[in-house]
């Protein structure tokens, strides 16, 4: 006994805490209560990814909390904010891995016919890569899904999806916070997608600190730091994450077999890196994309309707709440300028991961197809 | 531009918030500063991994903050407490997964030579592989590191260590806090470890609601949750996670060529497993170990000196400032009494990860050498 008091000590200093509180609680009809302690806040509010704020309630104990509807079945990021500053829930340890600000998560779950939910089928691996990037000049890293039954010493051949993040989120987030893995896993095993290797890497073409240090510039707007963090991520994707991929897993690389896809910055990179190079990538994906500058001409120079003989599919969509949704009418309009053909694809739902789950699971199972 | 600021502007609600702190703040001489805004907060105090809880103090913008000494290089966790609540760094994108409380993360950096400093070496990969446990009856996980070189197709085969973390973390916490493939990509590019490959199971015999809903009872003691946690582990191990290990990776299968070590809880279980088991392992190892229970003679019925022609190395480690050291000296004088061979190592630390990394780079060195 005397042991086990020890252990619990050590754990943490968090023995002199208050009992931890039961948040998030999930009810069964998928509402859930937010749970909050902090007895001297003047306000608290409850930030949960695609809903508006939502002012909480202060009880005698100082602890703050709210009930919410019935909830879709989903995964819904959320903070608190508490006289004006965003807190990560410290009773809850599903972390939503970010650059800018690392928010909890909530899993309300629903039937196993969903595409994310963890079922009892084969599952497939994920790697992690590190390396040295030459083409950015920092150590980075890359993830890899491989499908269930995946064999190095077989002679079977994948072909590849290469699946790019958002602005913020880090190489991670595709499986950790998007479940691609469990996605690929459910497609599978329902014959829905071919098997296929899904490399995930990091999305920036510049470093971690140049971006994300209190007070950098972000790598947008009309500024050389567009083009850097747009040019240094092809040429680490197509020079060094590529050629590793390739060098190691038992994949395919005719362009029939290569895709590309990402969501918002990793939209426009998707964007950016297949349209400029159609005779690699036959098949491109860019959901709620955003970051691309006019005239686009400039930034896509040799485009234009013979690429159409090469491309199988571009896939464009996008939330119809999304801040985004204009640039992608604007971009869709350029593409039929040109007679570059593209399927349009508008989903309700605004700038938020439960669109690009459902994008990810939409756009999968027509990869890889006859034409 | 607009797309610019359109893409900023749904990356988070955090466009409302004042601008982010710059914590925590390493200077070049390793101290640190610690950064919190909290305006309408009675007390404000810095947790840091190894340290006692100093106060921080507070400025007209409500901006707590405190400056250490200069640290020795490491990673640090950490966490603020805001009158009485345990709160990781808003500002801080580095966390430390956890199943009780995600803390934040400090990097004091230091020499090439410091076994956790990502150096330019050849680095290994990090394999994640999911599947359900029937042991436990939970879906779970485990991580694989391969070593620099390592070729599934080739016919070299490599030694296995099994790697265990303690109570409160996950099956992430050795790679993600403990940076165990750091460490293993330099000892092995330095020549002072063996190539190996390491396996790092969840390691709980209990789910994890079971054990960390709010209000579970710990499974330590001398309830039946205590043995349940140990043997349902152990069961996973010997028959889940060490088949699909040694049906998928190019790994040797004879005692000598098989390790097993962990930390706190993760340790007990090394020597539980270890020992019953030293006809499977030849090497064991326990770091800060806690969790067994007296009599000794109950939890190693068939334990005796015999044992000492099967055990190349039984490596019993603990810091001097550490609450399980009254443990550990228990326990290795039972070992004495039965004459069972033990290498005795006080470091200097408390119950803390910078202990447990020095721990692997001394003990992974010992590994798989001549006897």
């Amino acid at each position: 006994m005397r042991t086990f008091l020890c252990l619990l000590a050590a754990t943490a200093a968090l023995a002199q805490q208050p009992p931890r509180l039961e948040s998030p609680e999930v009810h069964t009809d998928g509402s859930v209560t937010f749970r909050f302690r902090d007895p001297n806040a003047k306000e608290v509010v409850l930030n949960r990814e695609g809903a508006k704020p939502v002012a909480m309630e202060k009880n005698d104990e100082g602890v703050w909390s709210v009930t919410t509807d019935a909830l879709e079945p989903d995964y819904y990021g959320y903070h608190f904010t508490a006289d004006g500053v965003a807190l990560s829930d410290p009773s809850d340890f599903s972390t939503k891995p970010n650059l800018n600000f690392t928010e909890s998560q909530v899993h309300v779950p629903g039937p196993p016919t969903i595409p994310w939910e963890l079922n009892d089928v084969p599952h497939g691996e994920i790697h992690h890569h590190f390396y040295h990037s030459k083409a950015v000049g920092d150590d980075r890293d890359f993830y890899v899904y491989t499908p269930p039954g995946y064999n190095p010493t077989a002679r079977t051949l994948y072909p590849v999806l290469y699946l790019l993040h958002g602005f913020s989120d880090d190489a991670s987030a595709w499986s950790v916070v998007g479940r691609a893995n469990v996605i690929l896993d459910n497609l599978i095993a329902n014959g829905k997608a071919k098997p296929m290797i899904v490399v995930m890497p990091l999305g920036y073409g510049l470093t971690i600190p140049a971006i994300f240090s209190p007070g950098a510039e972000p790598p947008f707007g009309s500024n050389h730091r567009h083009e850097q963090n747009l040019t240094g991520f092809r040429d680490a994707l197509l020079n060094e994450v590529i050629p590793q991929v390739e060098g190691s897993y038992r994949v395919r690389i005719d362009p029939a077999s290569r895709a590309i896809a990402g969501l918002s910055m990793g939209g426009a990179e998707s964007l950016f890196v297949g349209l400029n190079n159609t005779d690699r990538f036959g098949w491109i994906g860019a959901f709620s994309s955003g970051g691309l500058n006019e005239p686009y001409k400039d930034e896509f120079p040799t485009l234009d309707k013979a690429a159409n003989s090469r491309i199988r599919l571009l896939w464009i969509a996008c939330g119809a709440d999304d801040h985004l949704k204009e640039f992608n009418q604007k971009f869709r309009a350029w593409l039929d300028e040109l007679k570059v053909k593209h399927t349009d694809i508008e989903t309700p739902g605004g700038h938020i991961w439960m669109v690009w789950r459902r994008n990810l699971a939409a756009f999968a199972p027509l990869l890889f197809t006859a034409r």
